[in-house]
């Protein structure tokens, strides 16, 4: 690694950075890639950590594991805390690294749309300790209805919340529902926990906005079948500890629930702002990067945006989705692109080839919307669990993440049930 | 359950806590067990949880799923706070529960004999978040060293010291010597692994200081081939944040070491001497409460100790040591000691029985004492996997945790290396 070479820097570890290193693997550039975590997170089953099915390392892999052998990448555990487009440099935490060329990739984080203080009593599911912690709150809810007397109190204990129904939100209110009436069915003395209550709300119309509406139908039956119940069409106006309350129009309600979880909506992370103001580029409402056809900001050829971070218009109008396929394909073509421009050469604007969209609900069904072809059920389930092995990083997780599946499919058990964290916690409970 | 029933309370969920609820399966009595972890941990294998080879939930195993189809127990996840031996009650933090059988196994907790102080710069390995903060700690070292230029500072962060020659200590230390030369080789760019230093002190003369001195000496030559400097008859005279100081005798020496780990020694729970003030009973020098023949309080014959808390005199007059073993022959002996009670007979003292030692020093390489055999080596250290495995809880488990030892041992990879915690942490380094 010479010292005159290219070096392209890029900022965070998920799936539009990760794949943007690797395809620089034979590029003649020197990568240095900067998270604040030493692994990349799967996080697309990060929902089955909060649920108790997987454990987080097997959908987590260390970033030095899965870069090592390529001699031309360098990783750095370290927080970015801003940018000098001027002096192109990275501010981190403690010290600053020069970049030729910079990825920015740092991705979202959850969105209460002004109401920041609901966060502590309905957590949404981005990281690692979100999943764990997520994972504590469902168990200890049953395990405090088993200790409870009160009628009115145990209700609210086994009564969980969803708000938002994306595919998160589908995802974690159909694994709630099979906690609820396989997992634990057995395991309890006082308490029935088949008849805890999993409420699924989302303002908008129909469950999966973003399918077509014969899936969303499908996927709102699915969801019935597992015993969740469906609320489209009302908006959440309030939450406190033990209680949502909803807005239906004319009238609202408040329901005790001791278990929330949100899935609603997604912000730009703090550090997209700090560039914007340093760079002068646009954000959009959510304050998404808007970007240029080559991911670039304008006056910035040296500064990509890829990933959740950045608002792609498509070409019809709209923003591309937050989905690892188009943060993975935006990290190739921008590989491509740097190349391109050290041989002198160009490359057309990016383009998103949509290959489809999934999602699970619970135990063998699912829904897939190929474009040419849409199917449902168990062939669905099947496909999905396969597209996710293939892209889980490692072989060997491949290999462990399979065989808990099989496990979980046949027995109906989710081993990685634990409740950790701090034991003093238990007392706040 | 009639509440006529006579009404066995067991406090801690460990081997012996567990043993004995396994072992009332068939009697006339209702149990209850109290904890305040929702899941049984299987600690021999802690430390590779704490050395990234395992998740934790590969080792622990929900007490509600163990015992779900065991219809006279009932699990309870609860802190208990103290007794009331008068009216029979363990006392909760939120609430009492009525006993006419108590059996207590809340176990052990780190000793720093004095220096209470040492625990936040050198954490002990008793729980799953020890465990989980020490492999966070471990890999923060080798990031911390590959970002820092000063050549001293990279030699601290690159020395672990591990305090206690015991059976976790030389687990721990031929762990970390197995990270540092293979599973972290290619990873950095700046600092060399395997130019790590790994130290093992101890106290008294020999590493495992329990086992016959043939064992010892093929122990520390194991250790030695891996890598570890095992020092003993040394004792630490003081823990600072990057620095330990020997007692050499006539002179101390400092190293600075940035990691350090505690396997010196450990302290009965605080629960066990609010028993003690409340029977009467006699503890030992550790706070382990010295029990009857009969594994009672003298004066209670209701009330059972077992497991790590108690101080149960062998035929030799020397304590029995706090393993495994002992805690689940413990929990049986009681077990069928209550059952007869109930139809008028009585038991024989509880006597151990012992059926071998083992330690293992990464990979491939352990040693075993049978009494009537003992071996070293390859042999050895597949007996160790086997006996490990046949212990494991849950069959899932033990089927994960093969396969990661399987995978772990052709690859010397480890996959479960993550560092997680809360991301500000990272700003404390």
């Amino acid at each position: 690694m010479g010292t005159s070479a290219h070096h392209a820097v890029i900022v965070g570890g998920g799936f539009g950075g990760l794949y943007a290193a690797q395809s620089l693997r034979r590029a003649p550039v020197q990568v240095t890639l900067i998270d604040r975590r030493n692994f990349h997170l799967f996080q697309p089953l990060l929902y089955q950590v909060a649920t108790g099915g997987l454990s987080p390392a097997n959908i987590a892999a260390p970033l030095r594991a899965i870069l090592g052998r390529q001699r031309n990448v360098r990783v750095l555990l370290g927080e970015a805390v801003g940018f000098d487009p001027g002096r192109r440099r990275v501010i981190l935490r403690d010290g600053d690294v020069a970049y030729d060329t910079l990825i920015v990739a740092t991705g979202v984080s959850h969105n209460y749309f002004g109401h920041d203080d609901w966060e502590s009593f309905a957590p949404g599911l981005k990281t690692v300790e979100d999943a764990t912690r997520i994972r504590s709150r469902i168990l200890r809810a049953f395990e405090t209805a088993e200790r409870e007397t009160d009628p009115d109190r145990i209700r609210a204990w086994l009564t969980f919340v969803v708000v938002g129904a994306g595919p998160t939100g589908v995802e974690l209110a159909g694994a709630l529902a099979e906690i609820a009436r396989d997992t634990l069915r057995h395991d309890f003395r006082r308490i029935d926990p088949t008849k805890a209550r999993v409420l699924l709300l989302d303002a908008v119309e129909r469950v999966l906005p973003t399918y077509p509406a014969d899936l969303s139908m499908k996927v709102a039956a699915s969801l019935a079948r597992l015993g969740v119940t469906v609320q489209t069409g009302v908006l959440v106006s309030d939450i406190r500890p033990g209680a949502v309350t909803m807005d239906h129009g004319r009238q609202t309600e408040t329901i005790a629930a001791q278990t929330v979880l949100w899935a609603a909506g997604v912000r730009a992370s703090s550090l997209g702002r700090a560039l914007a103001e340093a760079t002068g580029a646009p954000l959009d409402r959510v304050g998404r990067i808007v970007v240029e056809p080559d991911l670039t900001i304008l006056g910035h050829p040296e500064i990509f945006i890829i990933g959740d971070l950045a608002c792609f218009l498509h070409q019809d109008g709209q923003p591309l989705p937050g989905t690892a396929p188009v943060a993975m394909q935006q990290g190739r073509y921008v590989a491509r692109l740097i190349e391109q421009r050290l041989h002198g050469r160009n490359l057309p604007p990016f383009r998103y080839r949509h290959r489809g969209s999934m999602a699970t609900i619970g135990r063998a069904a699912a829904v897939a919307d190929l474009g040419w072809l849409r199917f449902s059920g168990r062939v669905a389930w099947f496909v999905w669990l396969f597209v996710h092995l293939i892209f889980i990083v490692e072989f060997h997780n491949r290999v462990l993440v399979f065989m808990q599946w099989v496990w979980n499919y046949f027995t109906r058990n989710r081993s990685a049930r634990l409740i950790t964290g701090e034991v003093d916690e238990l007392a706040v409970l």
